[in-house]
């Protein structure tokens, strides 16, 4: 066995697929996901005995109870699963829409077409639900999908993915247009982030841990981000019941994921009113509070917060709190700590709000309004496949749109360059 | 000295003038650019000998005569690099462009605004202009820019950027914006390539063997195209005097550059008339041409071509020929050997033009016209920094508007998520 061999085989009937995904029409993928969805339905037990596989593996082999329980799947999730495949049936499809056209004085006229990237790749863990989830996001926008899951779902993610194709395929899903990885050799990702010309694109979705892996040895783009290092700036003029309000919200409705707050920045013209306040509203919300000095001297009961805590990715009822003398300052600290995925001021004060806006060099900026709502559905966009902090082609959430290119189309009669 | 250290330097500085153009308007930022054009006026006679230093030093190593043309600066060259410098001014400033807006049902206001992407680093060589081209283009849509140029342009390309900057900085160029690599150490670009966080794209403009070895170490997103291996295909119900004249001018009107024709497919049943014409026609221009059996069947003074030639970029008045049996036939070829980059189907047949137009994956797709006009000025863009055959963020020819990125403002007034 070759995993080399193996992976390039996998990209190449990867390609193919894609070829001929590329020739469906939009009416043509919803009637193939309504039947992916009926196949999830119609493979329930068999997905659910999978599921008591995996548990068990994952219990004999002393994995954390979080992790089991993301592992899990009972009868709401797996509803959500398939309403979710549904859902996606229901959306607009980009592919085929023109982004602009326009004629050029000699005649030829240029129409920027939307169009598939090709093939891609979904690296994750844990959660079996996300092999249903990415591969409905894949399939209506044309690509083909290369699903790689954790070694600890292997037989619930088999199940999903036999589900999908088995339903699939009777309707037209082409062969190999959903590829799960089999094997479970560490080295299958290495090969697989090289394909360079047979892999068009990787979404890695996990810990950070999972993301450096696949994009240490990346030769192809990688779409990603890395952590949700997400800052509040009490400004000056903030209203600071809102402030509150705001803070709980996005520190503690959900502490374990990205677009929870993890640094809190206060201006000092408020600190001495605002700080006390914070740490009894924390207190009940049971947050341990990490400071420094000018925090400390106002909240004594708060820890001393080290340089490695403004870098901290919490994902717990942890909060670092920091007095910043300015508006830049806050700025400053930011755009040098954070990760440049989601970041909120509270200010009632116009031009305050603006430069914040302007400056900070985040994937999304909030006026007045929680981090928290950093999300495909929260935005609109009906379903995300994950959220980027990357720069270039998508950042901040990803919808369908982000899941496709465009080519330009060239009409001519005939037309030569002088 | 130390090239990691000293790119490292290069690399934060430019993210701290980066934050700086940020903060320019259009007016200013034309402003600029106009003084640096005046600058570059002003410099003429320290930039000539600079640029006669450059071509003595190629002359005395042995530089192949193509190459010390391509470094000679000459006054049209030197008019049109400060032409090029005031139409980049007139252009419209695609920074703080509202792509679109909406509002949620709670309330939420979200603006999806475009920005600069932050730093941009571009490597190239030989031809001095690229200097002032690039910077022009970057400083226009408020990215900072790092240059490096080849060892052979040294002179030249250091004399154009000091009158850059000169010019500049009275008007408020920020301190680094232009950055121009001074050691000629080959590991700075390897080092370059891997500056994640401070440089965000890499743009490497030449020729292949100059862009793999960019690709090669780079852990940031690069925007390229290694080769342009440009199709014509002649269908079965194609004009072909028409067919002529395009392959002509897309073969013979510059056959050095990336959009030039290099392998020319021509269906079966149209062969028999068509090749012998062919022939004529290139023998004309002085083509060689090297064909498979069946085109050599037609045209006996045709070489034999091997697979290599099917993968081959000429640049040169060679031209590969083929005859295919059906236009499913060239679509396979061209996706298969082709380099993604511009591909011409000449043909009467609205079918298999569509079909041309929908299943060819190039980043653009011609139907009755030359590859030749895939270029920026060509498409009415005003100005190209480049062409690329990524299919992530920016495909094809690359203006103002693939040099910008986007972020994501949210106003709320309160806003918490339940």
């Amino acid at each position: 066995m070759n995993v080399h061999n193996d992976m390039v085989a996998i990209g190449e009937r990867g390609r193919v697929a894609a070829q001929a995904l590329n020739r469906l029409n939009a009416r043509k993928k919803n009637l193939i996901l309504e039947a992916m969805a009926d196949a999830v339905e119609a493979h329930h037990d068999n997905i659910m005995s999978a599921n008591a596989r995996d548990l068990e593996e994952a219990r004999n082999d002393g994995l954390a109870p979080s992790l089991v329980d993301r592992l899990l799947l009972n009868d709401r999730r797996m509803q959500a699963t398939i309403k979710g495949l549904r859902d996606v049936a229901t959306l607009k499809d980009p592919i085929g829409g023109i982004v602009s056209q326009w004629i050029r004085p000699n005649g030829l006229k240029i129409v920027k077409k939307r169009v598939p990237i090709g093939v891609i790749c979904i690296i994750y863990e844990s959660r079996p639900n996300v092999t249903v989830d990415t591969a409905a996001l894949c399939i209506k926008t044309s690509n083909a999908v290369i699903l790689r899951g954790g070694k600890e779902a292997r037989h619930s993610n088999a199940a999903f993915a036999d589900a999908l194709i088995a339903g699939g395929r009777p309707k037209g899903l082409p062969e190999h247009a959903i590829q799960l990885i089999a094997t479970t050799d560490r080295n299958a990702v290495k090969e697989l982030v090289q394909l360079e010309g047979l892999i068009d694109l990787v979404i890695p979705r996990g810990g950070e841990e999972l993301i450096r892996a696949v994009t240490q040895h990346a030769r192809i783009p990688v779409i990603k981000h890395y952590k949700g290092v997400c800052h509040v700036y009490v400004e000056a003029e903030a209203n600071l019941d809102m402030a509150l309000d705001i803070i709980e919200n996005a520190k503690c409705q959900r502490p374990g994921v990205c677009n929870a707050l993890e640094t809190l920045l206060v201006d000092q013209t408020v600190a001495a009113t605002f700080l006390p306040r914070l740490a009894e509203r924390m207190q009940a919300c049971k947050v341990e509070l990490r400071g420094d000095d000018a925090t400390r001297a106002l909240v004594p009961g708060a820890k001393a917060a080290t340089e490695d805590d403004w870098f901290a990715e919490y994902l717990d009822l942890i909060l670092a709190v920091r007095v910043v003398p300015s508006l830049d300052a806050a700025i400053t600290h930011i755009n040098h700590y954070g990760s440049h995925h989601s970041d909120a001021i509270v200010s009632d004060n116009e031009m305050a709000q603006k430069t914040f806006l302007h400056e900070v060099d985040s994937a999304t900026v909030y006026v007045n309004a929680s981090t928290r709502f950093t999300d495909g559905g929260e935005f609109g966009m009906g379903a995300e496949i994950g959220i980027s902090t990357e720069k270039l082609h998508a950042r901040g959430p990803m919808g369908l749109e982000e899941l496709t290119t465009y080519k330009y189309l060239i009409y001519g009669k005939g037309q030569i360059r002088q």
